[in-house]
């Protein structure tokens, strides 16, 4: 298994915060990633069709030989991970389990949670959240705005601020003292969201707690790679593969050789 | 042909101004819709993806024995119109065409043309309305927001204000005296979008203009529907059923018997 890629798939691009994070932690670890951008977004479809992607993408990944599978799309691991664990023999892990252990460790008091209307529809957060602390009060929100902004490129935008105030100032009313940013997207905006919530609220990206959480799976298991070079990582996209370089390069701050088409 | 159906097909919902337009003129008419709800939005794909898809949607439509195709979606008609044209043998019938039609004979001085990013991108709008009248003047702007801020509810909301002012003063400024709704989503911000943009500049739906279309070219083809009864029009969509006939009601202000998932 050690020579064997970590197979990441998001809806789009969102997902290279994990990617990048992954690297970060495990730069000797071989990543290939999968963005769904044919069929993007899927925080405003249903459960069936999210579980429907979902197994599409994951076989993906499995055709290509990957040791274990990260779902990096918000959406995708509130409905998907527990019906792609029962379908594959190798390790799903989604991003809502780890972000549940960060929020419960970060929170004193109140845990704030937003994310795409399919995650919050889903309760997976409160869920995973309830099954760790029990008595810790919970308050979430859908934000549909967010996503478009930021591929609008409006993140110091005044536009993007009044949105911010109408969907999370009711939140701060509310007492929460940690925010979890339930989207790949949302850290792109983490500094507008913080200018509205101050200094005492903390947010929580899941893509640094993910991360640790692949870190044990791999270790717990003996499976990291042995390889003494460092591997080219593989890029897939349904759609648009030019675009995703273009801006996956600037969220990166380095060069992607190559995106390729995935067609399934 | 007669008593065949009329297939008209969208990205999602939007496309029901067209049925309501064809419905309201042609009440004889029986309609087969179909919203491609799981892998809305088009705006935001590549031509490819777009043609592909609605490619996809159209045989859907062909295997329930219709006799005519209108394309409801804005970023199908650009991209896909002549791919279908070539490979179907039955009408098929996009909305810029129609649109152009009616900015041209709307228009004295210059027109606006505001779409998605693949409906403004595509530039079809302009290479209709310069076929049409080559000394024109035209102003094309994509506006990514609309579409989120429609489906989000925000009508008569500060933000969506704000977002219009962004997008289109710039227009207004250049002096159009005319703004085609290059989009099915936007005739429900026509209001706030009036507001903004004052009495002087018409906005132009091709919702009306592509009926017209259609009910031309059924009568110069004599395909009117011969049938006495009214015929029960059937509904499709790709995700999320029970959404598209609660909001589809409301967008009609009528009952929709029932709406069915369409698989392929």
């Amino acid at each position: 298994m050690n020579n064997k890629a970590i197979g990441v798939f998001d809806s789009g691009i969102g997902g290279l915060t994990v990617y990048k994070a992954l690297k970060e932690k495990m730069p000797g670890e071989k990543v290939i990633y999968l963005g769904d951008t044919a069929r993007l977004p899927y925080g405003s479809k249903s459960a069936e069709t999210i579980i429907k992607f979902s197994e599409e993408n994951a076989f993906f990944l499995v055709d290509r030989n990957v040791k274990m599978i990260v779902v990096a799309c918000n959406s995708s691991s509130s409905y998907a991970v527990p019906t792609l664990q029962n379908r594959l023999d190798i390790p799903v892990l989604g991003v809502i389990e780890p972000g549940a252990d960060a929020a419960v460790r970060m929170s004193k008091r109140s845990i704030g949670v937003i994310g795409t209307t399919a995650t919050i529809s889903s309760q997976s957060y409160e869920k995973a959240i309830r099954e760790r602390k029990s008595d810790i009060e919970i308050v979430s929100k859908d934000c549909p705005l967010f996503v478009p902004l930021v591929e609008e490129g409006w993140i110091n935008h005044p536009v993007t601020r009044l949105v911010i105030e109408e969907y999370l100032l009711p939140l701060k009313e509310k007492g929460i003292d940690s925010l979890v940013l339930g989207c790949t997207h949302y850290p792109v905006i983490k500094d507008p969201i913080a200018k509205v919530l101050g200094d005492e609220i903390r947010l929580i990206d899941s893509a640094e707690t993910v991360t640790e959480k692949v870190h044990s799976i791999l270790k717990s298991l003996g499976w990291f790679s042995k390889s003494q070079k460092v591997q080219e990582d593989e890029f897939y996209v349904t759609d648009f593969p030019e675009r995703f370089k273009r801006v996956g390069e600037i969220f990166l701050q380095k060069k992607i050789n190559s995106v390729q088409v995935a067609l399934f």
